[in-house]
Order: C-alpha cells, then sequence, then structure tokens
C-alpha cells in the first residue's frame, strides 16, 4: 500500500467515521458481514449469517449511482483451510437475495438542510448455524468487482471442567462504581475511617470490571449491553441479541435481523435447563429481554412478551424455546389485550400454558414452586425501594397490572429474587438439570436517569441486601457450592458524590448563588449523617450506641446531606434534599425544548444542562462497571474485561461450549 | 443503656456530627485520643500518641464554662491485660502537659453571625513509640469526672515470608476509574466493539479498588490520602503522617503534631533501603511528600523540602532519617533563596550534602547511577506530557527552576520514573539493599481541577506508558520477578464520557442551546475519532491500514471529540476542543466569587456550577479508585479494599514487620 493511498483515505475517511449518524450500524464498508469481523463463538452457539451490499445514491460513498452490484460471494473456512461458499460450508442451498432500501443524513448539517442520502441493498441471510470446533475462521464477502468485507470469528477453546451446577446473573442496571461507593455511605457506619459494616458486595471473592462499549458506538444502550453480557457479542444500539442493520430505525420483520443464542438459551437447549427472569422494571424492557429474545428494536414489547412464552416466530430458522421457567417483574400493560398487543391477553394466554399468574407480592409467596410461574405487580415499572419501604404514601400512585391506583401489594427485589431461587431450585431438582437465573435491579437506571439520586441508591442498596440473602438462602438450600452468582451492570451513568449539603442553610438563602454556599467540601464534607455515628457525644456526658441500619440509612432526611453532581445533565434544579412526595421529573419540554421543571426541587438553584435540548434526562457514560462474583468459577471474572467475556465465563463454569448439535429435552 | 439515653443523644447530636464545621477534627468527644479509635499498625512502626481534653465556652457542647479539667489519665493495655500509665507501658517519664486554645463555627449559620466557639485545651504528647506484639490493644482517656474515650488498637500479624525485594509505587493523583475508560477510547483502537491494543494497566493480574475517604470527612484531600496509602493510617485532611487536631488551621509546631511512619521510613530504617521519590508535581506537594515528611499541614513546603533531605526537626523524638536517595520533580521556587525559604539555597544545601544537582533532562540523563540525586526542572508543576508531545509552543511559557521562561528541556514521567530505576537499581545492588520508589503522576488531578480533560487524559496515558516501560525496563534489568509494582490512585474527580461533539457544528451554532445540539448521545455517540480505524474505505476501493498511535491519539483535535462532563463544576464555557494555545482557567472571580470566564472556551456555552461560589475549580469526589499490581505479591491487592490496606500489603510483601526496635545502618 502506497502512501497516496493513505493520504487518499485519511481525506475521504473523516465522513465516514466517528460521526453521529452512520450509513449502517457497525459497517463500516459498503459490503457487511454480520456477525462481524472479530466475533468470538462459544462452540455449538446458535447464530444467524448475514450479509448486505450497498449502494449510496449520493454523499461521499456514493457508488455506481446507487446500483449495487449483484455479483457478490460470500465464503468461509477454519484456518489454513480453503474457503468455500457458504451455503456449502453449513450445509444448506443458497438462500434468496432480498432487497431493501433506506435512508440517512451523513452528518447534522446535512440533517438540517434535509439532505438525506438513500442507499439501495441487496442482502442474503443463512440461518440457524453453528460453529463446532473451537479456533478461527476466515469469513470473505467479494462485491463490487473485487472489493472485499473480510471477519475473523473465532470459536472458544471446550471448558476442561464444569465447575457449576447453577448460575445466578444479578445486573444492577446503569451501576457505576461511584454509585457503590455513594450506597455504601448512606447505608453503612464508619468509625475513624473504618466502615463497621460493608456491602456485600465488597466482599466477593472475584472482582473486575469490563467496558460497555456498543459494536458501533462508545456508549451503548442497554439492550446491547445485557446482549454483549448474555450472548457474548457486541451488538450495535438497540439489538436484543440481533444485530441492528440500519442505525435509528428497525429493519423490520420483513426480512429479519440476524439473531445469536445467548447462554441461557444454551443452557435450556443443551442441559433443559431451568431458566428464570426477574426485573424491577416492565419486563418487556433491554435487560430481561436480553436473557433468551431476539429483535434489533428494543421497543417491539409484543414480541419480546410472546418470546418469553415461545420464542422466535416461525417464519425464521430457530430452535425451539418452550418457554420460561418464570417471569416476574412489572409493565403490566403488555400482557393485557389492545390494538397493540394484537387484543390478546398475555395473562390468559400464559395460564392456558400451564403458568400460574399472580399480581400480587401475597400470590407470589403462595406460588407452587413445583408450577412455572408468571407473575407482573404493576404497570410500568415496580415501585422503587424507597416508595416500598420510607415514602410509602407514593404506593397510591402505583397502578396494578390491570391499571388501577393502588399497587400496595408488591415485592421487592429480594423477595422476588429468592421465590425465584425456591420455584427453580424445587424445579431443577425434580429434573436433575440446574437452573439459571437473570435477576436486575433495574431502577438503578430509572432513577439516575431522572436524577433521582435518593431512589437511585436505595435500588443498589437493596441489590446488595438480595445478594446477601441469595447467598444465605443458597447456602440454606444446599446450593451454595454449586451456584455462580455473578453482580455486574450493564453500563453507568456518570455520577459523583463531591460533598455535604447543609441542606437547611441552603433553604434559607435566597439566590442561587447563594444556595450553593452550602456545599462543603473537602474536611468540610464531614461524615455521613445517613448514619448516626456509633459514638454520639449526648449532653457532652452520656454515650449511646446509635440504631443500626442494617445495611440502608438510619434516615434518607438528614441535615447534612450528600452533595452531588453527574456529568451529562439536562437543565434542572437541585436541592439535595430526597424527594419525599414525588418522583422526580427534571426537566420539561416547550417548543424549543427541555427546560429546567420550575416545580421540581422548587427550593433548589437552576442549573443549566450540557445535553442536547432534545433531552430531558440524564444519559449513559462510558465508564467501566464494576464485575462481582461468588461461588465456583469466580476466580475466572478478576481484573479488567469486556463485556462478552462474561457470557463466556458463564460458559466455561457451566461447560455449555459443546463440539456438535446438541439439543435436550426440556420438561415444562 | 436505656432508651432516654439514646433519644437524648439523637436531640442534641445533630449540631456536632457531620456538619460543614467541626470542633476537632476526628474527635466526636471532648477528650481526644490519636491515632484514634480503630487504628492499624504494621508491628514496629514508630508513632506518636497524643491526647488531649478540650472545653467549649459556648455552644451545644459548652462544658464547665471552658474549664478543662486538668485531672485525667491515659492508660494501656494489651488485650487481656491490665491497663497501664501509657507513660509506664511506653518506659517513657510522663509529658508535661500543654494548653492551647482554638474557636471554630458550629455551622455556616454561626459563620454567617460571626458567633464562633472558643475551645480551651490540655493536652499531652508521647512520642516516637512502637507497639511489637500483633493483637489488639485498649486505650482508655479518662477525664471530666468519669468520662472515657476509648480506643482499640491492632498490630497486624508479621508476614510469613517476605516475597518482593523492591516495590515501585505509582499513585496517579485524582484518577477515578472513568478517566481509564476514557484515556483508553483515546489512545487505543476497537474494530467492532474489540481493543486492538489495550492499556498496560488493563492487563494487571491484580486489580481491585480502594476507598479514599478521610479520617475525618468523606471527601478527601490529597496529602491525608497518600499518607493513609503510605502509612496504613486514615488521616485527617491536609495531614502528612500527622494528625491535623484542629480543623482549618494549623497547630503550628509550638507543640508539634502526632506523627507516623510510613512503609518507605521503615524500609530505610529496617534494611538501610534505597528510596526515590518521583512526581510531576512540584516537589513539595501533598503526594511525594507523603512519602516521608510530617506536618498535619501539607502547606509547609520549606519544612517538607527540609524534611526531605535530613528528617523531622530535632525539638521532637523521632528516628534519624539521612535524605531520600533522589528526588526529581517540579517546584523550583520552593528551594532558592527568599524569605519563605530562610535564605537559603536548598540546590546548595543539597549539593554540599553529596547530592547530584540537575535543572535539565539532559543533566538528568547524564547523572551517574552510582550517586544520589536531585533533579528539579521547573517553577511550579512540569509541564504536561500534551505540551511536551504535541502543543510543544506553550513551553515557552514554561518555567526553569531558577524563575527564567522557557523550559524547553523537561522530561516526562518515564524518562524520569527510568533514571530513578536506574539509580536506585545500581545504589540498591552495591549496598546488597531493595529499593522502594514512588512515582507520581501528578497532573492528572491538577488538569482535571481546571477541567482540561485532553491535558488530564494525556497524563493517564503518559502513566499507562510509564509502566509498561517500567515493566520492560525490570525485566532488562534482572529485577521484574523481585518488584512488586503497584498503581492507583489517592482519590477520584467526578468525570465521565457521556457522548460525542460534533465541534464544527457546534462552533457554527449562535445560541447556547444550539450549541448543545452538537452532541451526540448512545448510536450517535459513534466510536472514537482519536483514532483513525484500521480499516478505512477510500474512495470506496482501497483499504488501507492506518498510522498507530502506540497507546496515544493519533489526533488530538478531531472534529468529532468527546464530549464529557464532570458532578461538581463552577461556573464555565464548554466547547469540547483541545485547548492548543492555553491551560484552562474555567472561572474567574469577581467581588461576590467565581463566574465563568468569558476568555475560556469562547466558542462553548456557559454552564452554572454546582460548587459554592468561592470555587473556581472542581473538587475530589468520593469514587472508589482502582488498584493495578504486578509482581510478586500481587495477589494481595484483589478485590475492594480501604485506602490504608495497601500500606500494609506493601509491608506484607516487603515483609517489614518487626518485633522488636531494629535499626539498619544506611550508607549514602
Amino acid at each position: 500500500m502506497g502512501y497516496s493511498a493513505l493520504l487518499l483515505g485519511a481525506l475521504v475517511a473523516a465522513p465516514a467515521f466517528g460521526q453521529t449518524f452512520r450509513r449502517t450500524a457497525a459497517c463500516p464498508q459498503l459490503g457487511c458481514v454480520f456477525p462481524p469481523d472479530q466475533t468470538d463463538f462459544i462452540a455449538g452457539q446458535t447464530f444467524d449469517l448475514r450479509i448486505e451490499v450497498q449502494a449510496p445514491v449520493n454523499g461521499s460513498e456514493a457508488y455506481n449511482n446507487g446500483q449495487v452490484d449483484k455479483n457478490f460471494s460470500i465464503k468461509i473456512g477454519g484456518q489454513g483451510a480453503e474457503l468455500v461458499d457458504a451455503a456449502q460450508f453449513f450445509g444448506l442451498s443458497d438462500p434468496e437475495a432480498e432487497k431493501y432500501n433506506f435512508t440517512y443524513y451523513e452528518d447534522l448539517f446535512a440533517e438540517d438542510a434535509h439532505a438525506p442520502t438513500p442507499v439501495n441493498v441487496v442482502a442474503k441471510s443463512y440461518r440457524n448455524l453453528q460453529l463446532h470446533t473451537p479456533g478461527t475462521y476466515e469469513v470473505v464477502l467479494t462485491y463490487n468487482n473485487g472489493d472485499t468485507t473480510k471477519a475473523t470469528w473465532t470459536v472458544a477453546d471446550l471448558a476442561e471442567k464444569k465447575k457449576a451446577k447453577n448460575v445466578i446473573f444479578f445486573v444492577g442496571d446503569g451501576m457505576a462504581g461511584s454509585m457503590l461507593s455513594a450506597a455504601r455511605l448512606l447505608g453503612h457506619k464508619t468509625i475513624n475511617g473504618k466502615y463497621q459494616s460493608k456491602l456485600k458486595l465488597d466482599e466477593a471473592p472475584g472482582y473486575g470490571s469490563q467496558m460497555t462499549h456498543s459494536l458501533d458506538s462508545f456508549i451503548t444502550d442497554s439492550a446491547n449491553s445485557a446482549s454483549a453480557l448474555f450472548s457474548g457479542k457486541k451488538m450495535t444500539v438497540n439489538g436484543l441479541n440481533a444485530y441492528t442493520l440500519i442505525q435509528n430505525s428497525s429493519t423490520g420483520k420483513a426480512y429479519g435481523d440476524p439473531k445469536v443464542e445467548t447462554i441461557f438459551e444454551m443452557f435450556r437447549r443443551i442441559e433443559g435447563g431451568q431458566v428464570g427472569v426477574v426485573s424491577k422494571a416492565y419486563i418487556a424492557d433491554a435487560t430481561p429481554a436480553a436473557v433468551c429474545t431476539h429483535t434489533s428494536q428494543r421497543s417491539q414489547y409484543t414480541a419480546i412478551i410472546e418470546q418469553y412464552l415461545s420464542g422466535v416466530a416461525g417464519n425464521y430458522s430457530w430452535f425451539p424455546w418452550e418457554g420460561v421457567d418464570l417471569l416476574f417483574g412489572g409493565g403490566g400493560e403488555n400482557f393485557l389485550p389492545g390494538p397493540g398487543n394484537g387484543n390478546i391477553s398475555q395473562f390468559d394466554r400464559w395460564a392456558s400454558e400451564g403458568y400460574q399468574v399472580g399480581y400480587t407480592k401475597t400470590e407470589l409467596e403462595a406460588f407452587d414452586n413445583a408450577q412455572r410461574a408468571l407473575a407482573i405487580f404493576t404497570q410500568g415499572n415496580i415501585s422503587t425501594w424507597l416508595d416500598q419501604n420510607v415514602y410509602t404514601d407514593l404506593l397510591d400512585l402505583a397502578v396494578t397490572p390491570q391499571g388501577k391506583r393502588g399497587a400496595r401489594d408488591q415485592p421487592g427485589l429480594k423477595d422476588m429474587t429468592l421465590k425465584a431461587i425456591d420455584i427453580l431450585h424445587t424445579r431443577s431438582k425434580e429434573r436433575n438439570t440446574g437452573f439459571m437465573l437473570m435477576s436486575e435491579a433495574a431502577l438503578i437506571d430509572k432513577e439516575m436517569h431522572v436524577l433521582d439520586i435518593d431512589r437511585a441508591l436505595g435500588e443498589v442498596l437493596e441489590l446488595d441486601d438480595t445478594v446477601r440473602a441469595t447467598l444465605k438462602h443458597l447456602e440454606e438450600i444446599g446450593e451454595l457450592d454449586d451456584t455462580l452468582v455473578v453482580v455486574t451492570a450493564d453500563h453507568g451513568h456518570g455520577f459523583d458524590v463531591f460533598g455535604s449539603a447543609d441542606t437547611k442553610y441552603l433553604q434559607q438563602q435566597n439566590s442561587d448563588r447563594a444556595k450553593r454556599s452550602a456545599i462543603g467540601t473537602y474536611q468540610n464534607s464531614g461524615l455521613s449523617a445517613y448514619q448516626v455515628p456509633q459514638d454520639v457525644l449526648a449532653n457532652n456526658h452520656t454515650i449511646f450506641q446509635s440504631p443500626q441500619g442494617d445495611g440502608f440509612p438510619v434516615t434518607w432526611d438528614p441535615r447534612y446531606t450528600i452533595a452531588h453532581g453527574w456529568a451529562a445533565i439536562p437543565d434542572h434544579r437541585e436541592d439535595f434534599e430526597v424527594n419525599k412526595d414525588h418522583e422526580r421529573v427534571p426537566a420539561v419540554k416547550n417548543t424549543t425544548g427541555y427546560f429546567f421543571n420550575p416545580e421540581d426541587n422548587q427550593r433548589g438553584f437552576a442549573m443549566t444542562g450540557n445535553l442536547g435540548t432534545g433531552d430531558g434526562q440524564g444519559v449513559h457514560s462510558l465508564v467501566d462497571v464494576p464485575v462481582y462474583a461468588f461461588g465456583p468459577g469466580h476466580e475466572y471474572f478478576r481484573g479488567v474485561m469486556n463485556s462478552p467475556d462474561l457470557a463466556f465465563k458463564v460458559a466455561l463454569a457451566l461447560d455449555l461450549g459443546r463440539n456438535s448439535n446438541v439439543t435436550a429435552s426440556y420438561r415444562k
């Protein structure tokens, strides 16, 4: 390659990379291969292969007046072996070529000028594939008179030994390490710089961090980041175990997006294992959906609910999925009959498939541990730990799955998780299998988005409390030595605590600038006021022991609160006080975008945002997130990892790799 | 304890804890013991014991009209043994009681009202003590007619085996994990979500995190946090291996503050080992000073420079310190003759003590590796990596140690560290000892304070590059297997990346709100534009390899930069561009405090701050910071730790604990 090619590249490459909009997610060239270059597979993991050849009509990449060259080929071969046509390699007949087109903007200027670039596409999909031999594979797409797009895939080695029978995978959605530091400060007590109790997570023998970035962007969404954790594949933003081909729009169902199998699906397919899904979010939300559903667009809630029960619809070749063993969460609105849901009551449908169905904590606890179960407690998200345990009047505003106000009989994450373990344990014992559970502390993320730090940290502490209770319960039921417990986040939010705020002083100041004087930094931050100090000087004479917070604050409303902030903010007001009677709405929209909400944190000072004015909430961030592991295989989870590594480590602990296509029977 | 005592405590305790101002740092009761309750010691570690009895004249803790009860006693005993008077326990004569007084404000309202609380104090100091037997010790101060202040101290077990001969301790000042994520994004390249090269730190076999909070506040300063890392004792804010007794003011030298010995001092005292100090800051700054100096007030620069050379001044009993083996950094102003420095040229003084003295990188490299060395390259801090390597015109503004503009012949952190290793290695080999080196990437913190993210991330990448080069060099000189390398931070800054910014678009918008539209989040963040992608489509035909960044950005000035923010901000303007021709000054002061600087980031949009208007810079934060370890003993550095733990782990690897008072000879 000569210097001139390098220079030419440098000149024309600028508009094609790193920009706001891109032609096709994760496809820098006009020929696209999904799964793309650098993808790793578990041996025997199922996936689809899709190739596309694209021809932009105009813009910096315009090709042949938008005419796609239809003479293209896709070849594949193991390391050192001759490349053969993909259809031959996988023993399939060659699929028919599909055509579609889309438009995109090259940058913000093009968007302002309403000058889109149309792109014509020809594509092929090869479905339901597996690679069984560890090692590397070369994939070569040849198109446009000899241009090539190459991919190197790697199939990981098989495990030498099965270490764990069961896996419980906790996800603290949006939980950056800074939130653990803050949650510890609120929930635990120090004496002279030494914590007298700690987070359970602080004791994890396996500890590391992982990078959350997407395949196609360095800031991830919850769909693709959970997919990376559960399938071992970096996904395009919004993709649930299926690659998004066009950025910012669904490819629709007309041709289907290329799918990858998750470790939960492999566990079910190979071992007939029990699989449970628990979340405090509406249950069609991205993280729970990433356990076993497939769509490039996370917003397809109806399809997601259906896939939990019956797998990928019959149009596309994929192995059978006979339903999760349990599904606990919120989001009743996606189960009710209605136009968006095909006028079917999913509650009735699941009941007719043999599931126990419940709508309250009371009903949850009464479930038969031997039977499959669906429990949906609210519309939208389940209420926060703070609302369920401290400011309980707010439960009057919570909505039942059927749409009535006053959903008071709700479980917390711990209740759902322990019941899920009981059901999975009972059923797996009867079937001589193991179990896998995904349990999501979903509302950390939801509350960070709306800058409600007290509710977010309550959820972090609830997750920690749930992990503590889980390990104790596993010991009680004799499964502790056989169960790997992993706890991580799917991404962070830029957040930190930087001092304390004298809320009493702040309230009494009359200007925005004067209110900021209430903040104490460095030595003036003082000690945590959320835990009454253990030794308190009372009337200068009496020493007494304060009440214990048991891992939660003794008070959420001290005079001296944490002063905290976010890296990414909409316009909003800040008063550093707990919101007792409402959930936060930091910004409200008018005709020119989001402005600070004058009714939110009225006693606080105003801060202008640094996000686009189309954003009324905080957003996800780049920071690597912590990883904690307990139990057999915990030693795999050490040091700095990439998000897909976690799926491979779980697969290694469970010995999920197979050098042939294995299907076990699953008994409902 | 009855309920009424509890209630009474809750009522009166509020003003005494967690507030902006406190009576005495880390002393909640009127009787104070330093080192306080919960302190851990290495066996044979030297320390001072100080007790105080205080009587506030007014306020919520007013006692006996401000009259101190002079009948107090201090007793100590090993676990289970009878308590005896401290003087007897340590075999000393009882020290004379000292008196002093101070005032403080109980809260911000008291400050506004100019209503201080005077406090009278009687105190005693017991100096130069050691505890030799592992186990717990009880310390009881009895005062005020029977009130007691108790402390439990613990002496750690001796090491079973010496694992490491040498230790290199890197400190990335202010380096939160989020900055590593950002630095990786700038300095390394991904293909489809997989980094093609990584940070050296990402490969550390020992990985964990540590809590940075102070003894007396949850937000730390760099002095006390470094002291915790190096002495194993949480310190009061601003304390350098000496407890601050009065918050916000020095106790002065009149009576001296209670000191603790560092692991560097123990290593020298016990083994006669070589000790080197390297920093990119002015060398009297907190982190380097925490290696072997003692003062409760980090701003005593003259005393710090003197202590590097000759230890604690003779007034107070402390073991001899015969000077660091090398001292490389900035801060020439503290070495020049002048009123603040006692009209002594420390350069001349060090030279007369046999040190090689140099002022440039050229002179540094010419140093004889067998001789002790002082090298000071600038006044103030050494120039940033970005200024030394990219925007080199800015070196014309750098000031030589002697005070002239144009300090162009400066070393980077890598240059200083590798030369330090050569000197320490040569000298320790000749003396049959090991060596300890502290090397500080100091400017991460300095640049984060002024919100100059490019310069801060350049320093992070320089640290990583230095660690990589250090491990390579240790292998070359045959010391890799004998050298423990630890890398951590002393605290973080709340910071994160949340998207990309189209700087070209931002510049062309005319309003603050419109400029914010340039920010792309989630899928619109795109890929890092700091590394030209490896495979670039040039004119739709030619594929070429882009130049490598070798762990640094290929460009610092792409059109699409990282969009980033801080948890704690002064008023400032943001344009998301590298500052090529000046260092950032985000805010400027007028009569009512700091406002955004109109000359800083002129093309950017304005953001109001959330810090007190007396702050013109960002501040430290709560987040736990990462810990990385390589070499023998790296396995000790795993999981979630507290900052003092690191000193104990280094002591364990070096086998520094002693069950008797040991003093080795040190050869200059």
